[in-house]
């Protein structure tokens, strides 16, 4: 069996990562479809089909998945149109990812113009939301920050472990490809380079997302996000008090038993963490735990690649789940 | 008025950052003691004195300040011998900053052999120590952690600010000159581009610095150590909660009262965050704020240059205290 | 069909990248040789099949292949052993590339102590050495400078393009993984972040290589090997005079003729020139030409990845042609 | 004695380093020229005083030297203005460093509206151009790329040692700085880093000024300039062939002789190479040579950092100059 995927927005890094991936894919076929032209290509950006970014395209080269890679007023925007073609939709911007239209716009600070398609959407992130995906027609692809917090954080609020009167703080890290391919001064190499600064503290646009997602109320949860000097990848560094006394094994525990059988999933054993190395260019989300039972102080590291479990690879994940193939399909 | 400065362990990172220093110091004239051949010298590395690291060179040059920027066994080792020559010791390493032997033993792995001169020595951080420091033979120059984080937390510890039963916790991120100049595979530069790990959590030697300046218990302080892909400088971002309902600007007001005249602390306007390019190669700390007066939710960022505060520069600030000079004479 | 290779020297750059590139390849498994304890390995190093790094274990576990990614004096000791256990061996070091023992020892500083195997072995550029690499029992991969050099330079000596009697300039820039995975101070984070400097001027034990296949004489050839702040890569920027008036149409077209069929190497059309990123994480060489036809002056540039195409990659196409596979299998 | 001077374009990197250079200056006070608001200022940029951008002002402040830190169109644009308001002009574009109009519009595209002043105007750089410049209403500074090229290759022009019929190559490696601060694809972080590109060969706006000053003819010089993941610094490697039998040693002679006095010209002995990290922050040119008599194969190093030596440090140099004052007064 075979599928075309198109990619709309294939020259920003998550759609290049998408575009790399689905090449990989056995069962996918991808093709470009042309919104704007912003970048030259470069000489060698490969050989790989180009159609308008229209509805009519979309049926004439029977594109079954649209990946929009696009800012979230684009995807409002390309949302309905994909959709009314017959393609169903997997958006990674961050315009169908809340529940309401007010949250959307107390976040995103703009109203919301589809909001029937917002409360259609199905939240991409499979190992807490698999049952809804595969009926879905538009899936909203988690955003980077929320996939490496949640994954951390949601098993232990579960399982009732976390103090949360105390609170939890997640400090996280980004490369910079997470801030887009948009040239800025914030984004240029002489101001990044042996940089390092906090960009977002306490009100970043991801919040809502892990609230959502994680369980944990607004005055519960602190988050700093940071630009590190390096290109890609998502390190966060979640700290909380345990309610009663628990150890590093403990809450590994925790982790096991709740991603048993999980493929993209990797815990540590008590004593390491993981590092953006171990994640670049795959879609395992690695976890590691330290934690000092006497007094009840626990830290939880999470690693990503933020344009692959974070982007595109977490998209082809649900790509897969929409098309009825396993899930880890062309991800290992 | 002019003195002689001696430097043993030049060759390091905060070796070369004293010789670079003391070289614009107006009143100091620097030597360089020759402890261990370690590595050969540029061929541009200057044409300062050298001398013997023994005390018959220490008073044959007139040497009044004896800085050891060396490990701690050697510091251990070097400082009885050089105050037995007459003159006074500023230690960059972690022998001489605890309170007491099994503080040390506790925290570094070892006995400390110079009980006596541990409980002579002065706590080098001048914003908080000043008074003990002009009349001390020798002085503990602090930790580059503790010195970004004292200074962030103790004014807000004495303010009785923070809610201490939530905990406080320190996320600190450090340049790689951090770990010294000797080679290992955890700071080639293979492992470290491109990536970002922690290292050191909950337990780092620092934290018992935090403690004994900022006045938190052990089991309200949560800290990790994690390394940067940047050669240089330290930020740290600090969570809490307050006690009382408190904005930025009230937090800023209490940092304010607290450092007036202070020549080497920088505070941000409320809505700016330091950075690492800010401080570099300065002796300052940034300090900014943001809070979220409704839950009570605090952040705070402190950034120094791990090399300068947080080392040479600091050591250069204690010896003009030695000495009687203004103490921001040749760091400005 | 199905064949075992093995990997000696796995935790290091280049065995690292063999480990990779082998567990993706369809027809081969690989088996990890123990023969040094050099380094802890990552918790998720994977699940390799480990074997001790002797003539029975090679016959026990069927190796058919085994790769050495090891210092020259270790291949020198080992490629004879493995040999005489039937397995068939491609060694990444610079044991075996040089034609004769004279020459070995002139550059290596050492003598050469198999000078059968030296007589034996088949150098490993396919792209120039195809015919004799299938029915060989001993590859010696070539260098990584050399190949970006040879796969520049070679075509226009045979097209005799190249104004001898000026000289050819090989300006080489090397990212880091070039220098090995051992520890040094020069391979530093802190030593290299921020710099680039030159390390060996016309004497890098790289020249005879591309002497030997270039054509080109000792006296018409300089080189420099530099390092780059990057983990992998290496860009040889190549200047001459042209023999007679040609464009950079009338070299390009020289490259297509030669390279006609070839699976890695990628020519730029005329004012497009390869970068590092083009290549990364690839077997190719990508080539691109300026030349000002009216004073003669021309420059080639190519880039490789040298772990990839510079190392484990073009060992994986020699492998191929050793089992008689498609060469570019696993690699594209 | 004291006096004023201008910076305009002082938040380009360029003219950033100009403010902290003219603030370390014993006998100027720098002020801020606003010519146009390109972004905003950090919190701690400093207290310097601010004026508007024209004639009135330059009168209003007693501003004895203006310092234009600008695109070339704009120095164009305020040099007469400046000039004519009875200030001194050192011009860090390349609006006045060729010798004619007809230069200027073959290598800048662009028609050249003040040919007056380009005829007046002093090239600055003071080892080559001493004689002129005390006297200039008008410097024009030169570029970063010939000021590393000229430095290394005129001594041996004036000396007669190149064989200039096989020709010179210089192989120039720039930090990103060099591309100035205004935000581009280019330049993005993502872009630059774990990367190396060259972006101008053979036909580079600053070929002219190497050509003007060194002596060589066009068809002689090969030049290429390429982009290093590194904030600052150019390292040239430049190659040619002797005219007659000579060591490394007879080249550093001629230098040595050449550069008698020079207070920022470094040698580095036989065997011994620049890197960038020793040029870093300081206004020296550092040259190694190494070279191989038997073949006449020879190679020289030059170093500088683009922002001082290629631009400010260099510009302040002039500046004394100007002044009558000590060349090297607040460069040391």
């Amino acid at each position: 069996m075979s599928w075309v995927a198109a990619i709309v927005g294939y020259r920003g890094y998550s759609g290049a990562e998408l575009v790399r991936l689905l090449g990989r894919h056995p069962h996918v076929t991808p093709v470009l479809l042309d919104h704007r032209e912003d970048a030259a290509a470069r000489p060698h950006a490969g050989t790989l089909r180009h159609a308008p970014c229209t509805p009519d395209a979309v049926r004439a080269e029977g594109i079954s998945i649209v990946f929009l890679a696009t800012p979230a007023e684009i995807s409002l925007e390309l949302a309905p149109t994909m959709l009314s073609a017959g393609a169903r939709v997997i958006d990674l911007s961050g315009a169908f990812r809340l529940r309401t239209p007010a949250a959307y716009s107390a976040w995103y600070k703009d109203a919301h113009t589809q909001p029937d398609l917002l409360a259609e959407a199905a939240y991409g992130l499979p190992e807490f939301c698999r049952e809804r995906i595969p009926a879905a027609r538009l899936v909203a692809n988690p955003g980077c920050y929320p996939t490496a917090a949640n994954l951390a954080i949601r098993p232990l609020v579960e399982a009732g472990v976390i103090d949360r009167a105390a609170g939890v703080v997640c400090d996280a890290k980004s490369g910079v490809s997470g801030a887009g391919r948009k040239p800025s001064l914030k984004t240029s190499f002489c101001e990044v380079t042996e940089n390092f600064s906090a960009y977002a503290v306490l009100h970043h646009r991801h919040v809502p997302e892990v609230l959502m997602i994680s369980g944990l109320e607004e005055r519960e949860f602190s988050f700093t996000a940071q630009l590190v000097p390096v290109a890609r990848g998502i390190l966060e560094t979640i700290y909380f008090r345990t309610a009663t006394p628990a150890g590093a094994d403990d809450l590994l525990a925790i982790y096991a038993r709740r991603y048993a059988g999980e493929a993209f999933i990797r815990l540590y054993p008590a004593g390491h963490l993981p590092d953006l190395h171990a994640v670049a260019h795959t879609n395992y989300c690695d976890i590691g735990v330290t934690a000092d039972q006497a007094t009840g102080r626990a830290v939880v590291v999470s690693a990503i690649d933020n344009l692959v479990k974070g982007a595109a690879g977490q998209a082809v994940q649900n790509m897969n789940l929409l098309l009825g193939r396993p899930e880890a399909e062309g991800l290992l």
